[in-house]
């Protein structure tokens, strides 16, 4: 694989998640602390219009503005379409060299703690990440690995790419706790990118858990499409942990307790997101994979899925 | 004082605070459960536009639009204002029965629990709050006794009202804990009041704790009004909590901490609300008082300050 030569940081995609907005306004005020020498840094405020009256979106998400064909249609006239068009010339620009790792930093009101959200699997992403939760046992990664299109975020656009995602933190809220580490895991990430220019690698070999994306449970609504139920109390701030059939997810308001009805134990994410009731999703359900990585079987060439084993996927 | 004979509940005075949003549905589903045979029981949701969007309002905050003036003024046009004035035409209605006790369902960001909030220290409200922190000692007592035009609260509209802010809660969630906790909250109170009525008394003397609004402090702004800093994460979540002259306040951005400058201990509540980042509140201190509160002295008739006495404003 060839060197990183351009990294973009993108905060602020949705205007009222706040780390990711006054930690672009600081690299923006300290170019200093995101200048590594051997590649450029990029730093992207991605919704100012949101930011400014504090909320996710003006017209539409702009995290689900990102599908191939919307960026080249030159009818798309809502605000959000247009600035990922915008967005995309940036960090895509036509004949100039594109940017060749994004982070795009979000936050949540479910209980994600430092979660990383890979797009897809490249086996770069993979180390990455493995690296990350190495250095810091809060860290947790999440893929996402559907069709790229499907969701069309941000981060669809570029193969090495993933979404920092932090929380619980409430919308319009800004957290220092997690902002001082949300802080220190770019710096860290910045850190292992220089080292990986240099023909170094930080990372030793390591297993690490990969919560991979099953499919998403609405809340009960009835026909008007109201919901019915709300996330039972002990399932509440339960993210990553081990949800079995017949464990209780939702609580009616008259307070009959819903079972989850699967057949088979999965591990809830996303529960209860602010943004997602809208979305149709009470949480997202994942299962969980042990990844073994070792980057000494594919050095700096980290093409295809050498250096990359799936082990037991039943393993807790 | 006379009987009790309309109790008005009110929930989603702000859209996005969805505990009182679908408690009130609930009540509306389930009349009986709110009913008591000696008084009628209202329920309304207060901003049902603001709710549709999910927002806390859509012109302007209606919970600051209960200002007497502006309630009797024909040309004030914006949503918010002409709602206001359909709920106090419900509440107070020309030539018939006002509502003679308000309850008023709040949730915040901020690390309250479960806060009863007076607009004015009337007996009959110490009282009352009195015996909710007795029966739940997670329950908290603030007052807010300004000048009750000064915010223009709906509480403001009667002499004999609260709010209930629970919290933290996100904007936009609903979180079934403090669902049911605001819940048994709310039937609490109207046993209370039904009790009231037949003459009985469900509290003995008591000592409680009251936290006194004292002012409140924006975060450190630049000359655009731009936040600088934020909550220093050791005071993050501590409402309620003794600040110290000398104690962390906030962290700058880049990482330097701003101390309290205050000559005396306070009690801050509302820290890092996220509605209150627009109105220049990063919080609200308060002083601690105990407040001795003896049923029995007044009995039924609780005017003037007969059965309330504070006793030493320093202790903790």
């Amino acid at each position: 694989m060839n060197p990183i030569n351009r990294v973009a940081i993108v905060g602020g995609i949705h205007g009222n998640e706040l780390t990711g907005v006054y930690l672009i306004e600081k690299f923006q005020r300290f170019p200093e602390r995101v200048k590594r020498s051997s590649f450029e840094t990029l730093t992207l405020l991605g919704n100012p219009k949101a930011v400014e009256v504090n909320r996710r979106y003006i017209d539409k998400d702009l995290n689900r503005c990102f599908h191939n064909q919307d960026l080249h249609d030159p009818t798309s006239s809502n605000y959000e379409e247009r600035r990922a068009k915008t967005i995309y010339q940036l960090l895509k620009p036509q004949g100039k060299s594109p940017v060749d790792l994004l982070v795009d930093l979000h936050s949540t009101t479910a209980n994600m703690g430092l979660t990383i959200i890979l797009g897809n699997n490249h086996p770069f992403n993979l180390q990455l990440a493995a690296y990350l939760s190495a250095i810091n046992p809060l860290v947790r990664v999440y893929s996402y690995a559907q069709d790229s299109q499907k969701d069309a975020c941000l981060r669809s656009i570029c193969d090495l790419s993933f979404s920092i995602e932090v929380g619980s933190v409430a919308q319009g809220v800004i957290d220092a706790d997690f902002f001082i580490k949300t802080e220190e895991l770019i710096y860290a990430v910045l850190d292992y990118l220089e080292a990986y220019n240099q023909g170094k690698t930080l990372l030793s070999d390591r297993t690490f858990a990969l919560y991979e994306y099953l499919g998403i449970i609405d809340y009960p609504r009835n026909q008007e499409g109201k919901i019915q139920a709300m996330i039972h109390p002990q399932l509440q701030g339960k993210d990553y942990e081990a949800l079995h059939p017949g464990d209780p997810l939702f609580l009616s308001f008259d307070g009959q307790a819903i079972a989850y009805e699967g057949k088979s134990t999965v591990y809830p994410v996303f529960i209860n997101e602010a943004a997602y009731y809208e979305k149709g999703i009470a949480m997202c359900l994942t299962q969980k994979q042990l990844i073994y990585v070792d980057p000494s079987e594919s050095s700096n060439k980290v093409g295809g899925s050498a250096g990359m084993g799936k082990s037991n996927p039943k393993a807790d």
